[in-house]
Order: C-alpha cells, then sequence, then structure tokens
C-alpha cells in the first residue's frame, strides 16, 4: 500500500531570504535522489490557520521503501546537517488510502 | 494557481466504527459533489507522530473556486449538520506551489 509521507515545517530563515531558498534547493536536490522516493514536492503553506510555512511530501510504494528512505545515509546526514539547525517547528503526518 | 485544501482531523467515534464509516461516505458523496471540488480524497493518517486519524483532501484551480466552496450551502450544511458535532479535533493546511 502506497504511503505519501509529508511533513509541514517552518525555517528559522526570514522568508524570502537567500538561506530560505537554499533550504528548499538542497534538501529537493537531496531527497528526491534517494532511491525510494517518488513525487518528492515542495509546497507553500498558505492557510492562515496554521503558522507553518512550507511543506514537504513524497510517496513510498511500501513501509519497507519508507524505511530504507530513513535509513538513507543521505538522509540522516541531511537531518543532522541542515533539517536540525536550520528547521525551528514541524508536525509530520502520513497518508494511506482509507 | 492550484490550491490543495486539506484538513487532518479526528472523529468523536471510535475506529472502525459505523458512524465513522457512515460519517467518510457522507462526507465523499457531499464535498466531491460541489461544483469547484477536484479530485476529493479520504485518507488514513498513520504517523505516530500525530494523534489525528483522517485527512480530507481537495483542489481547486484558484481562490475564487475555494471560495465558492466554502460559500456552497453543501458545504456550509455539511460543517454546521456533521462537521461540527462528529469532529472531536482538526488542523487546516492549505498548499501551493513553491
Amino acid at each position: 500500500m502506497t504511503i505519501r509521507h509529508t511533513v509541514v515545517f517552518t525555517l528559522v530563515h526570514p522568508a524570502g531570504s537567500p538561506e530560505e531558498a537554499a533550504f528548499l534547493d538542497t534538501a529537493t536536490e537531496t531527497l528526491s535522489a534517494i532511491g525510494p522516493v517518488r513525487d518528492f514536492t515542495v509546497s507553500r503553506q498558505v492557510s492562515a490557520k496554521s503558522d507553518l510555512q512550507w511543506q514537504f511530501a513524497m510517496v513510498f510504494a511500501d513501509e519497507a521503501d519508507y524505511a530504507a528512505y530513513n535509513d538513507d545515509p543521505a538522509h540522516v546526514a541531511f537531518v543532522a546537517n541542515r533539517w536540525v539547525p536550520e528547521v525551528d517547528a514541524f508536525q509530520e503526518y502520513d497518508f494511506t488510502p482509507r
């Protein structure tokens, strides 16, 4: 069963800053290149009912692909080197068909 | 610019109950029939990092279609008659392309 993995987040960087763009560019390049990741997207969160500003979303074919992504050295390094220092707040959700 | 409107929520009904199924069925039938709504989906939220259990998602072509949905009598009635009494907690997010 496919799993749509999402995270909604806010960066420590000012909106529109070069640091914000660099984070989003690097994340896209790094995460979309990890083997099991399908349909990687970056979206702007625009509802006034949430303070979070961005979303990453990706699709995995199954739980094994999701686990492989989590354990991939490129993912682990991205989390340690970019996510943790540059993300101020976030919320994860994973979706499967009803 | 297309807008992906989403809401993640938990019902007052027990998981797997007929009342849960009836809510999801009625929501799907009612909301997907509103003119500007595209690609209506019901998904199960499965990440342990959130307590919310379900997601509705839909796509609007633009802000005018989103506003038309919000003001549609079928949407207003669904919110008053089903959403408010049967939803325990929720969080909305709207996404646009980066």
